[in-house]
């Protein structure tokens, strides 16, 4: 990447990562009103992401971020503000799950965690690792905990590059 | 919901959904390079994703979408042209993968079945549903597998509300 020379940071090979490091992001954001309802227009436009008048009539009770939004945010606050990791994140799939919502107002930060590394048998400049991380509002409520895989690049395959 | 009385088609209940029923979205979306740049400055800053020819450099081998991004356009068409759910579309968590990256130009359809169903115990006006996604693009290539459990109403608990 054109970027990596000037990188302030050293950026983390697969070497680097261990099961039970951790981090907490850097950064956190704030969503408003606004955010919730233009991303909803765009990929959600359900009523309780829409409205806080219709919202109110729903189980939600007003106005709710689309839990895609929340992901959207979790993955933009992992890349500004968590592990800085060699080629991008580069996610394989994830599961998630949305315990809460986001309401307007909410700042959120992620709490992350290695818990699998896995060098690539099939091709050994690789390898997959897994990280939880939860994301909590202000008041440390779980608002999306998500288990992703990412494939990472091997620092003894790379150093040749 | 406010446009629940005016809606042209019924919606559907727990009642009504059956593991095996399967659908595929009467809607599809083409992607092209300003909405997954778009998307990307927003929320998933990365270069593969903002620019092609720092995609090029990557594994990817161009601009490709964050995944987010396409999980996003596969909740769009689902609420556009998938099955109409009493209550809305209203996710507690997913299991995604994907298998293939979405490319400028690429159009994207979804296919989707009910994997299970179970009543809720505890609150008998709900139900819960599992459904599995696919979204391929216009070669038929996977793109995205999603597993998702939506929480449904009951029409029994409903007719009465």
């Amino acid at each position: 990447m054109a970027s990596h020379d000037s990188d302030p940071e050293p950026r983390l090979y697969f070497e680097d990562l261990r099961v039970g490091q951790h981090f907490t992001t850097t950064v956190t954001h704030t969503v408003d009103e606004a955010q919730i309802k233009a991303f909803a227009a765009q990929f959600d436009p359900q009523p309780f992401h829409l409205d806080a008048e219709a919202g109110r009539a729903t189980l939600f009770g007003g106005l709710v971020a689309s839990g895609w939004h929340t992901a959207a945010i979790t993955m933009r606050l992992i890349l500004e503000g968590g592990p800085r990791l060699a080629g991008g994140t580069l996610g394989l799939g994830a599961e998630l799950a949305w315990p809460k919502p986001v309401r307007p107002g909410d700042t959120l930060i992620v709490h992350g965690e290695i818990i699998d590394t896995t060098r690539s048998r099939t091709r050994p400049t690789r390898g997959r690792v897994r990280m939880r991380t939860e994301t909590r509002n202000q008041l440390n409520e779980l608002v999306q905990v998500c288990t992703s895989t990412i494939m990472i690049p091997c620092r003894s395959a790379s150093s040749g590059a």
